[in-house]
């Protein structure tokens, strides 16, 4: 595989050429349809956030970057004042697209902060800063994932043997399309490829991820185009799989870890935990050390959003496959209790129980 | 709830009140249209059991009994040895329909061991005979899940707390619609429902069960229409729902047990187990006493079916949902290590470890 090809082509978001537009693939149109699609206006962002065509949290961060820049050089305004207002109204339209994505606050307010740094400079001048900022957004991102596949490729390289592949579980989609490069659970195969390993040396199982399928459709499309050896599986396949000695490790993305190394991650990934840990496999949490949220002492005060029936129940031949009427428990996401983890890869270093400790001394 | 109208609604199979087709719920409509149809030629037997319109080991084996005797009833033949051959071919053929389904063969043979014991019985008396032996397979099916269901009934008994319902967890479709009336996983619920409970004192999450999805399709729909409390949702969600308290017991069907305990049944099976354990859950599998297979000594001696990677593929929104070229594991069945089994539950009694000695306890 020509590994930067591999990431130019499935790159999730980019500020494009002559910075008129935002350019992403539209994630809802995979995997059967590989579409770019450029954003110019403040509708065309908005909706594409809203409606999953950019996803991923460092993803979405960075198409929300990107896009309040693009709207900020837009803005006609004789001063500062002026400016900084038409700014915040661009900047509240788009954090209302998603209101629970906390990356794309975080990369907004950053967006902000730099207007608000900066209230002596030309405006011309500022709205190079901020293009500036979101490349840097953009950046950082790629070296936080970066440093998460260094940690565990140092992992992978333990486990291997020769002329043996290395069976690694995943579940749902912490890739390449969540990121602004190498994912953080796929960043450990990724930089694999880049230390010069073949494809074939590793083997990925994704988990489909039910009931919205992004491990079907985004992380076995990832992996496959890389080269890497790839096979899907239902969810509930995870047990037999393990038993049957083919997986040496997983590595798991996560939305939120607490003090204590509870881990909420997408539903279903405390199971693959409990799993792993039946069977002696070493389960791993790849987290850039912004989702790690030390005022959160455990998973228990973790919010855990419940989303619509229709998500399980629809979908299916164009017809419903559940009967009318019936009750649909639908979380999002489940929480990992720390002590099902082996470890939790930060960009800062490999963290092991007892957590609190080794976030403390990390610097979190 | 009128339990034997929902029974009789959903009734797997029976012959019909002239005995000139038997009678099934076409389960490939589910749950969207119940269809009864009238198989009446062995092309309609044969196609039903080899499509899945009827389905579940107990209930393939009734429609095979009723219809080989229907088809038998039909032979016209001058003496006993050619009655004989053509009863050999019919059988032969309908054996061929689902060649893994051991039920099939079992019912057909012990069909063809009432023809070979009455050699000396007028023709026309004989297909009498084989009619009554069709109704008592039938019947002994009935009478085995309900035996299943007292001792759930019991267990379901003692968890009960005034004011609280009892929630329950079961994954694919051991069901009314597999077997004769009562299933073996739901016939404790059913049981209740005849013993007075109201259906909102017990609360029944069902796996949906992927790829196939028996339980959103079926099992939901047994419960639901039996005004059971009953919620569906995708199996990864089985780990957060156990650890949110509101399970107080899983019952699972199976389609073999080894000597050892070891249990075969539905992909997914295995990990609902582990799960279980991990979080305190009794484990409980139904199983008639025909399952339990002592001489196969022990679950990995059991030989796992891989079926076609289309039903993990295909089947979304009439698109494909993967990658095309991606490999696809697709195991049908795992096995749940008799370590992670609360008890079995057959007909005869409850069997707790060590099952070698408990199962011949029973006489197996």
């Amino acid at each position: 595989m020509d590994a930067e090809r591999f990431f130019d082509e499935l790159l999730s978001v980019r500020m494009n050429a002559d910075r008129t537009a935002v350019d992403i693939i539209d994630q809802t149109l995979l995997p059967g349809t590989r579409k770019r699609i450029c954003l110019s206006t403040r509708e065309e962002i908005w909706e594409a956030i809203k409606k999953l065509r950019v996803r991923g949290a460092p993803a979405i961060g960075v198409c929300a970057a990107c896009g309040i820049a693009l709207l900020a050089s837009k803005i006609e305004a004789a001063d500062y004042a002026h400016f900084f207002e038409e700014f915040r109204k661009e900047k509240e339209y788009l954090a209302s697209s998603r209101p629970t994505a906390v990356n794309l606050f975080w990369a907004l307010n950053r967006m902000e902060d730099c207007v608000k740094k900066h209230e002596e400079m030309p405006l011309r001048e500022l709205c190079e800063l901020l293009f500036a900022e979101a490349e840097r957004i953009r950046e950082e991102d790629v070296q936080i994932s970066r440093s998460i596949g260094e940690i565990g490729f140092r992992l992978l390289s333990e486990l291997k043997q020769k002329g043996r592949e290395i069976g690694i579980l995943t579940h749902c989609n912490a890739g390449t399309l969540a990121t602004a490069k190498y994912g953080t659970a796929t960043a450990p195969m990724y930089v694999a490829l880049e230390h010069g390993w073949a494809g074939q040396e590793i083997h990925v199982y994704c988990d489909e991820t039910r009931p919205l399928l992004q491990g079907a459709r985004l992380t076995a499309l990832e992996l496959h185009s890389a080269g890497i050896r790839t096979t899907l599986q239902c969810d509930n396949m995870a047990s037999i799989l393990m038993k049957s000695g083919k997986i040496d490790i997983v590595f798991v993305g996560c939305d939120r870890v607490a003090a204590n190394g509870d881990a909420a991650n997408k539903i279903g990934t405390s199971g693959v935990a409990i799993l792993a840990k039946h069977y002696g496999i070493p389960f791993y949490v790849c987290a850039p050390s912004s989702t790690i949220d030390m005022r959160t002492p455990t998973g228990a005060e973790i919010p855990i959003e419940m989303r619509d029936p229709d998500e399980v129940t629809e979908m299916w031949y164009r017809e419903r496959m559940a009967p009318d009427g019936v009750d649909v428990y639908n979380p999002a996401f489940d929480v990992t209790d720390h002590e099902l983890i082996t470890g939790i890869i930060t960009e800062k270093g490999l963290c092991t129980a007892p957590y609190g400790a080794a976030f403390r001394q990390l610097g979190m």
